[in-house]
């Protein structure tokens, strides 16, 4: 089969790999559509994430839908031809971190497309069974790639308890930002305030459901943030997700007294 | 090897068995020391607890403290010599439940000594290094093996929150009961309330920290638990295990406003 | 001014009372509409709820919009002309239980309607200005007295921490029911079965949201509710309305594992 | 009645002042002993905390032990000759963030010996009997002081759900630092590491109940803490004293996956 595989930071290659074979857990995946993650751009230019370097020949691509066209023996929730999502970090399932539910935090987790494991820029994946869901019918499978970076604004919206009716605000709105957007709609925010240096992004931002759009610029982006939460009482929750050193700063100034804050970014300076 | 096995209601012979093989990710634990729990005297006596029938001989027991003497090849968590007990219900780790931390509820869980799956009282057992825990080196094997329904009454404090200075009642005391005082104890509260209809239960309570005792007699029980409730304003906490219909009764009756309500046992119908 | 007073079970007059006075933290309210709650026909036909007698003339109803017509001194939330709903509990603010938050809890709550304490039904209201909330303009006056009752479903939505995407099952659709329908849909509940024995309510019940109506019969009721549970796979949350003994019977076998059953309703026998 | 007065930075006169009249709800206190904390030390030698000023004569001192010598005629919690600790913030009881049960982040909060409120240094107090609580017969009056710091630490501990047989460190062994070891030790805490500059206070925790003491030196801090850490598998929880700006970024280090951060100290630059 055909991978799309990083030889060399800006250098991508289209190679021959094995199909893969499955195991009695696994289902073998038609790759259908991929989503670029910045992770992947940054191995892309750079070659590395920090301390994680890429060494040899890599596969790239981890928001993966696709087909599943065959099932491992031992496989009960999906069939031929039902059109799927993968949860692309596959935790060891047994240490004290996922034994109590928090397997996104295990220290051995196996995640496609970072050095040294392959991503899913080719044309069959193997994967768990149970780390792969149906993509309802009304979803497209250019849609469904989504379904990764949407989980992680699910799941800040459950980490900071994001109740009906409360005013949120989400600093920077790249696709991560726009997913929280989603959830915080879908969780019942009453008013969702966004925040970005780019006007298109605001525009976007309008259309999926923010309330109220804040440009910032160099001189007066706190200004128009505090003249904004002073109208509303203050934010309920403020959730960065740009990573810069002020945010964190402005966050505890923009919020009620007892409100939350949430961080959204890559774990660790790039 | 040699194991107790359970051929009909009342009857238990000493047979030979193979002695287990195990896999890359077990441990063989000589066994040392087996809890005789409520459920396997219920299974020695009537053959079935419900509708989970002895079908072919059982060995029975899964309160189990031994030594590791074999590790496999992927095992890390324990060498041999340790001294361990065994988690009892092996879940399938895989499933949602599961996943979000709550694998005790597991739909596909296999449980030790629950009919098909054989129990420890045999020489020998074949067991996950992930379910195997360490004994601290100042427990003995014997008391080890309560490990397994103290676990019931720390969860059960978990579950409550039972919170420092709290008021707790513990409708019951025989071995989960008084683990449940244990529980209590570590947890923090102030007052543990206990009550059976043995005085020699009351006894073995206090010595271990309960700090009133109530006999429950027919006529007056209710009266008593009144009082004594009134006197501390309502318990916050109530504890039963009995599984007695009129314990939810009175345990609505007896607790604070806002106050939890926890019941242990067995789920369903004997 | 004018007052509705019960004089008798089912005799109601319509007396002069003196118009209140307020306190400084008071405003006076113009009474616009009341919603006529359960306990308000309990007390009219029978002339006590369990051991809460009506003893002396009583003004009933607690479910009241209406219009500010004069603020206190201190009050700074609210202005005359004002279109407000009231909290109908005054609790004592101070004790632990309001302390922490519970104060629906209060031992000394002061509840508007329930004897000694005069209701709504009548021309005009003193009430604290901290326990009056105003009514958005797209809201009448007729649909804010529902405020209440609403604000009960919310509360068990909170408490049993009704997710997004849930499973839901209401059982008994009165009033209460319905407004319970109401808070799952906006906390995000994916389906709604509801079930009552009136074909007019499941009818309603659909209008404002339920997903699944099941006409309940004496002979059959357990059985299509169980079947319509397997179905989804089990419910996260059983909520019963109803205070009938099976209740909580059925409801332990309709959740999943790990689901969660709320009761609402007049906390006692009647 | 004499009462302490700060009249400028770090000048303190003995006036007379008009013995307090209690009103229906309040009692009427003999002081018998206060704490200095750290906040009436900064009044005593910089006349303000950040925008906090001393614009006038001030009474000191909040960490108040007293016995009652009359009572209001509301009063039911308490009597003459009963010992006390007082609540020093004394807040509305009536917006949003009271009713909810956080009333220490009420906005309008009156703390005692904040400016421009007097404080405890005098001979007599008034106080509010629902913010008043009876000290055990085995306390003395200078211990009881402590009671305000030491909520401190239980209330750290609540929120940080410091659970039975975590591992804990605290950076600080102030008075609040020390409290805080109390806490931990109270909620089960398995090790409780410290870091402090000076050697007698880590001598002093010792004492009182920590279990691995780390004394900080300007270059190898980090690496000891560590090292430690590391010896443990992560800590469960960090809890900062100090406001260091490094205390946040060692604690993210420090921490396991899943643990949690508690900062403890005056909000605001000072």
């Amino acid at each position: 089969m055909k991978a799309a595989v990083l030889m060399a930071p800006r250098s991508i290659k289209l190679n021959e790999r094995d199909k893969p074979i499955i195991g009695p857990e696994d289902v073998l995946i038609k790759v259908k559509a991929v989503g670029i993650c910045g992770s992947d751009l940054h191995y892309y230019e750079h070659g590395r994430i920090g301390d994680r370097v890429v060494r040899k020949p890599l596969v790239q691509g981890h928001e993966c839908a696709g087909m599943v066209v065959q099932v491992g023996e031992n496989v009960k929730n999906l069939k031929p031809n039902d059109r799927v999502v993968i949860e692309p970090g596959l935790p060891c399932g047994l240490c004290p971190t996922c034994k109590k539910g928090t397997y996104n935090l295990c220290n051995d987790v196996l995640f496609l497309s970072t050095p040294p494991n392959d991503g899913v820029l080719k044309e069959y994946l193997a994967h768990p069974a149970h780390f792969t869901y149906k993509i309802p019918d009304h979803v497209s499978n250019e849609v469904a790639t989504l379904a990764e970076p949407l989980s992680v604004g699910i799941y800040a919206a459950q980490k900071l308890q994001l109740a009906p009716n409360s005013h949120v605000v989400i600093m920077g709105i790249g696709p991560v930002g726009l997913c929280m957007i989603l959830a915080a709609k879908w969780f019942g925010a009453k008013t969702i305030s966004v925040t970005d240096v780019e006007p298109f992004r605001l525009e976007i931002a309008k259309q999926i459901g923010s309330t109220h759009g804040i440009q910032i610029r160099e001189d007066q982006a706190v200004h128009s943030l505090d003249y904004h939460a002073e109208m509303l009482g203050g934010y309920d929750c403020v959730i960065d997700t740009t990573g810069k050193d002020e945010a964190l700063e402005w966050a505890v100034r923009l919020l009620k007294r007892g409100g939350k804050i949430g961080g959204i970014g890559f774990p660790g300076k790039v």
